[in-house]
């Protein structure tokens, strides 16, 4: 059993979520409120609590935050967050290390992610991987010699398509716009405004607007045409961004998280035959395309690790 | 003055080169010779003359090959070599090791060309950037907090276009097939062969299937409408890559090499331009897009410092 503990938080378009984790990596206790529009507010208000739990009435030996957004992780700045329109710009390790006065680290959320899976889920045996979060919008991470890379690594804002939709990143043809979760809902509905015929047609009395992912994917499997259409393209976009990545970081594995990862018989599996086409064969044949196996904790354990990393000398003053 | 020296080849699709590079990353000596169908005997023997050149008869400490192609580092193995298929899936680390009996060190051209620009080149003052060759194809390399990252880096064979072109590589749409000296010949010349008017008609008596980029880029020059939209329709899928690569590192420069980048005034401004627009504002304001400023020796110059550093202990029995 482990003495020291950090506190973790995941700060997404929706939710925020605050853990407290102890240096075997274990989630001890856990909070979550909706982000709302005042998501400092929510988040030093969970810090608050949860800080109350550490046992012993000890302090936690350092604050990570994971933030759905372009992280500068060096200056501590959310230089962009898209979702949480408010924290664009905000020094956010300064505010938290002002208010907390203990060691502090931000990092973006996919990345965040990507280094739990390598600490605790599924990238545990592979030294070298891309990890891509796969849900609203695309997220990645890249893990190379057991590292988390610092980088930006927005996969979900590549380019595959030249003359594609506009993003909302304000670029065209984005993977994204394609492969996300907001893509597929898209395709469907717009399928059906134009006439196409569909089971999802009769979904929520008529009202298909009201559509998710896992509604297509439940047609899909009934052997809806429509449904089986756009998810097969949207996986086969998906798989261009993973050829891309695969050719450009020659990784172990492509690690695969969120909640279109259930809808892998069909949209992950579109994904997996187009990369094989597309990726370097030599590379293709050393990579095994996995499942996250962390789930929404990634993130946590993640940031968790990284804090305890960087707060070598907060480990022994918890 | 070193006491030290290491022998440095470049194994190119055209020319092999071989340098002896002092511990101060200067260049002693080197030759050059035709790749030519056995580039193996041809390097043997660049190695073995150049062995001669070593002052005070002693031994050289090290040697590093940089190849065209898909280099499994760890290995020692080339995976792959498009331009050299005799190469395709050779030992070659393991080769050299036997024949010479020293260390020995094998990497990936570009890769090889973006630690010596990091070294002594364009990015000694960049931690973090992206290197491009634009020549008859684009290569990659990629500087992380100093250190070149041991992966392939494609990004010639990255996708922007998802039903664009078939490449060399099998995939479609590869950043390659856009904006390579071979795209920006071809696209020329079938333009020229559907009737469209250019001076570059009056190339080579006629012969326009005899163009260089080179000639193109004059042409562009001197207002021929043709050549002036080859390189900019060119430079605008670089710019793609550029963004590309910018929102995955995040990088503090990207640096071009290779004979295109001679065409900066049409196809690099236009590159520049295209990246701009495509990539994250808060990332692209704090990239540079540099030129290289090593030239041919770039890959020579990164494979001897990666090879002085593979090889400590080599570097005090010289």
């Amino acid at each position: 059993m482990s003495e020291h503990y950090c506190i973790a938080g995941d700060i997404g378009g929706t939710n925020i979520r605050v853990s407290l984790v102890d240096a075997e990596y274990q989630i001890v206790s856990k909070l979550k409120e909706p982000t709302g529009t005042e998501p400092l507010s929510v988040l030093f208000r969970l810090i608050d609590s949860i800080s109350l739990n550490v046992p012993g009435g000890r302090q936690a030996c350092g604050i990570g935050l994971a933030v759905a957004g372009i992280v500068d992780t060096a200056a501590g700045v959310v230089l962009r967050s898209p979702n949480i329109p408010v924290l664009s710009g905000v020094h956010l390790q300064g505010a938290i290390a002002k208010r907390y006065g203990t060691c502090t680290l931000i990092e973006n959320d996919a990345n965040a992610a990507a280094f739990g899976e390598k600490i605790a889920g599924a990238g545990r045996d592979f030294g070298s991987f891309v990890l891509l979060t796969l849900g609203t919008g695309i997220g990645g991470g890249i893990v190379l010699n057991n590292r988390l890379l610092h980088v930006a690594a927005e996969i979900g804002h590549t380019t595959v398509n030249a003359a594609g939709p506009q993003c909302g990143c304000g670029s065209l043809g984005c993977l994204e716009s394609y492969s996300s979760a907001t893509a597929i809902i898209g395709g469907a509905i717009s399928a059906m405004e134009k006439g196409t015929a569909s089971i999802l047609k009769e979904s929520y009395n008529g009202n298909f607007y009201k559509l998710t992912a896992e509604d297509i994917y439940k047609a899909a499997l009934e052997g809806d045409p429509l449904a089986r259409l756009v998810l097969r393209e949207a996986g086969k976009a998906l798989g261009i961004g993973i050829a891309n990545m695969i050719n450009l970081m020659s990784p172990e594995a492509v690690i695969l998280t969120g909640g279109l990862v259930g809808a892998w018989k069909i949209y992950i599996e579109a994904a997996i035959a187009e990369a094989s086409k597309r990726s370097f064969a030599e590379l293709f044949s050393k990579v095994r395309i996995v499942p996250s196996s962390l789930g929404d904790d990634a993130g946590s354990i993640g940031m968790a690790a990284l804090t305890f990393e960087k707060g070598e000398g907060c480990r022994h003053n918890g």
